[in-house]
């Protein structure tokens, strides 16, 4: 059984009011693997420039990560993001973006990624997320990240793709914008409408819902006295969720997507409390299992009912 | 044993992308009296005019509210608000505010207000929640609303009535400024050093956490599929979370205050239904129970652990 992951592979320089990084490992496909690596054997495909160095291989590669599907794009140059955050980190302003050898990825899996158990399509255009679909048709479940960007620009692409996929993990107001429903559950149940198993809702530091045939659950963010950076947030969170299913093998059903969730939630609690990869890097598995527990605790609905009037 | 509520009772012009009101019953008071009297007998405190008339007298004495202590003050006119909300509903804008007689309001609490078991001061400037507090020196639990306004232009008079109360219930960005804390839960916990037993952070429409010295616990708004009129959400929340409280009586657990976070959820949702009180009014209580159900089951983190690689 695997996992194969299509994204970005990608130096992000970010500023958050706790500190800076110039340069460091992120994208989308690094944040994802690096959390679905505590669930199974994760193949990364994406492409990085002469630039890509050793350590970014090594860190690529936490947790036995397969690289063979990374592809080296000679005389290229990889990916690079540069971003400063507000004072809340509520938002982020965009510095510089260099697409270098992402602009003209193209993904062909090889056959060990093709024959994945579990699909994850990190944010890239849509047309290419429904290429790499048509070459894992064996896979037992596929989820599927996007942006506002292919809303905006590639609508009908993106609408091809997501109806195509098992589950869509997307931001809140990217699901109400996609479908022009007034709010998150009725764009979830509306996208629900058009075949998928599932939809999750991401919230930023609120948390994520989750929608499928069988009803609604929500679990709020793991709250912390510190946030260092939030880049790649999305994309643990996907790790976690998506990584779990894998893990679950089986049926997915409301209940294993449910404990994923947990999982998800979890691990992206992790990645914001340092910068990019830094705290996932060496996070264990008792780590992981030590703030679920947390998790369960603070969501659970104790008290007693009281009488009501009226 | 009963439950004094001190705060603005008003009419509201009110237009949202469901509908528009040109003038109804709302202020904190008038919808946190409106959920919490499912709860106990409920006494409100706060000032209208002569334009207050029997079909809101009626309104507001729903479910055995009781108004000895609402103010007519004779030649005046009622507080009015008129505002607009976005199209997603995420924000408004104020169009008018006419304090009216509630720019003298000096609340002088009757005997039996000032005999309350529980207190909640509603939003109102710092200086005369604070004497509220001198006049109810027997209650057993207080809780305080408050706003950034009064962060601009009173902390201290804001900081010495929140030191003075046993529960601070505060918008998550709004307990940052007051503390300067980077996170809602460091800033909570810098406030429950002031001595406080809880601190609520609202969350808007994703939700509320709270905190205590026995832990956090954080609860997702009640997802609904269309939202009217989310004014009053706040004081609706308070009016649950507070007279379930009340009705729980003896000590305050952490326990007590996790169940009533989901009766102040609970009512906030159907609050937000339809426009001003229009759907609490005529709320029952085996609605509000089948609510709660529903939170538990969309909470309740089903699902297996799977085992953890590293």
């Amino acid at each position: 059984m695997s996992l194969t992951v299509v994204g970005s592979i990608a130096y992000d320089g970010v500023k958050t009011p706790a500190g800076e990084r110039e340069r460091m490992l992120g994208g989308a496909a690094t944040h994802f693997a690096l959390a679905a690596s505590f669930f199974d054997e994760v193949r990364v495909v994406g492409p990085v420039g002469d630039d890509f160095d050793e350590a970014s291989w090594a860190t690529l590669r936490t947790r036995g990560v397969n690289t063979d599907d990374v592809e080296h794009v000679a005389g290229g140059k990889t990916f690079f993001w540069k971003g400063v955050y507000s004072s809340n980190l509520n938002s982020r302003e965009t510095l510089e973006t260099d697409l270098n050898v992402f602009e003209h990825f193209d993904p062909k899996l090889s056959a060990g990624a093709q024959a994945c158990d579990v699909l994850f399509l990190a944010n890239i255009q849509p047309d290419l997320q429904y290429g790499v679909l048509q070459q894992c048709r064996s896979a037992r479940f596929t989820a599927l990240d996007s942006m506002d960007l292919w809303i905006n620009i590639a609508r009908e692409s993106l609408e091809r793709t997501i109806k195509a996929v098992d589950c869509l993990i997307l931001n809140d107001e990217e699901l109400e914008m996609l479908t022009g429903a007034p709010t998150t559950l009725a764009a979830a149940n509306e996208i629900l409408g058009w075949g998928l198993k599932a939809v999750v809702a991401k919230q930023g530091k609120y948390g994520a819902q989750l929608y499928t045939a069988d009803g609604t659950f929500a679990l709020p963010a793991y709250p912390l006295a510190a946030v260092a950076d939030p880049t790649g947030a999305g994309d643990t969170f996907a790790g976690g969720f998506v990584g779990s299913i894998a893990a679950a093998g089986g049926e997915v059903t409301h209940d294993v997507l449910v404990r994923a969730m947990a999982y998800g939630t979890a691990l992206a609690s992790f990645n914001v409390e340092e910068f990019g990869t830094e705290r996932v890097e060496r996070l264990t598995g008792p780590e992981i299992d030590e703030r679920i527990a947390d998790l369960e605790r603070m969501t659970a609905l104790s008290g007693d009912a009281v009488a009501l009037r009226g």
